[in-house]
């Protein structure tokens, strides 16, 4: 199923994208899509149940928001360096274990909301990734295959990061990973069932039209399978976290100098397959 | 004021410790102690006005756990090396600018609940630190008096940290900073009108009876104010946020070889003037 959030921003309501195309509105049958819907086996069936009937309300998509496609995100993990192609472009070893870093959820936006470059920025980028959405508590797993049976849904997610406060003032990356609408979430989330190998998905992103990121997450160090075992030894995975898997090579960072950095009026699209598509307008803060 | 929140784990209830040390349920007046409060100068009022009425129902502190005193944090944004005595004692340089790492809320515990050693640690350590609690928006502010004027209360934390995880594992410190139940905060959060000046405040911290930390926030490289005007040209911070601001001297990792990291059956024990005192057994995940 794909699952969506429309409406305006912090009054989302939650939606279906049915397998014709249409946008249905759920809001009669759940309050919202988020960690506990994606807990809830039978809050989804129902779901499931009301979208084979056909019967759900069709909504009119014409000027409707579409929202991130989770609420009430707990926390969002970001895996750094995680495509062979990526750290190659950035002259990076490989990393011997996955690299974590958090962004806030105070972040998300919408999948075609602004984005705002922040004041003093000279080196915001784009990192277009796999999102993990988890569907189940996830502690001490063992498995790469217990990881993956922790996944709820899938979502298409731009990783923006301003590079100079990332990297070159002092600390941890998430220094350039939390300003504000840096996590553009959606348009929909996909639920497990539908994406039976996370590891075979074209990923791609335009900047102006023009083509900069065209990778496959085969292309991926640690699937998203051991990416969650792995991070389920550090902390404790909740219904609604959300995991960004890390990006393919293209990036501005990797690029020739003059680095091709985001300025207000750029646009920025992406797309993952069956995931969706994106588009966002940067402007200044 | 000193506000807190008792009851079982999920279901704290809002109250308030009288200047008699006597504990008074708010739950009649206010839904929680949250960032929706401490941003509601009107709310604060009426709980202010009924606490000096003397009439707020008393409630029985025998037996009651004390919850962490925020309910619904959003994010935990941790200042890192920012008191010269902790940098010295791991031969660090002080920052030039102030190092920033992130903690989830889930991984908030009330003050005097068992704190877990996860399973292969064996670099558990300590920080008693003054936790910020955030009462207005901030963004993007021009001056630390700015800064402290956004501060809607603070509170005591212990920001538990794995220093193999956090060092040692690659990537950023925010491995060794999310394990669960590694920020216990509380017992109550005082309104930030009861402490005029944030930098003149004891922070001690005893292992098993032993006095391992006695510093003063007198000591911090970026005092509070500077602290969240600096955030905010980074991030926005909202009402409800958590800054834990650092520790003093006297950690495990600062002290020599076999340096004493905390064991299951360990009981630490810290205080800052004013803010109360927190008590964690610890034990293994």
């Amino acid at each position: 199923m794909k699952l969506l959030r429309v409406g305006p921003v912090g009054s989302e309501r939650p939606a279906l994208l049915d397998q014709d195309g249409t946008l249905r509105d759920l809001s009669g049958l759940v309050t919202d899509v988020d960690g506990a819907l994606l807990a809830d086996d039978s809050g989804l069936s129902r779901v499931r149940e009301a979208a084979e009937s056909g019967e759900l309300p069709v909504l009119d998509a014409e000027g409707l928001r579409i929202g991130a496609p989770v609420g009430r995100i707990g926390k969002i993990v970001g895996i750094g360096l995680n495509y062979f192609g990526h750290a190659a472009e950035i002259g990076a070893e490989p990393p011997a274990e996955p690299i974590l870093f958090l962004k806030a959820a105070d972040t998300v936006a919408g999948p075609d909301d602004t984005v705002l470059i922040p004041r003093g920025s000279v080196k915001t980028d784009w990192e277009a990734e796999l999102g993990v959405v988890i569907g189940s508590t996830a502690r001490y797993l063992d498995s790469a295959e217990q990881g993956l049976a922790h996944v709820g849904g899938y979502v298409l997610v731009n990783d923006v990061s301003e590079r100079e406060f990332q990297i070159e003032r002092g600390g941890t990356w998430d220094k350039g990973k939390n300003c504000e609408t840096f996590t553009p979430l959606g348009p929909w989330l996909v639920t497990a069932d539908e994406i039976p190998d996370p590891q075979v998905l074209d990923v791609k992103l335009w900047v102006n039209g023009e083509l900069k990121q065209d990778g496959n997450t085969s292309d991926q160090i640690f699937p998203v399978g051991e990416v969650v075992r792995y991070l389920s030894r550090f902390m404790t995975l909740y219904p609604g976290d959300v995991i960004v898997t890390g990006t393919p090579a293209g990036v501005a960072m990797g690029q020739p100098e003059p680095k091709p950095y985001l300025r207000a009026g750029d646009v920025v699209e992406l797309e993952i397959e069956g995931l969706g598509r994106q588009r966002q307008e940067f402007k200044g803060a």
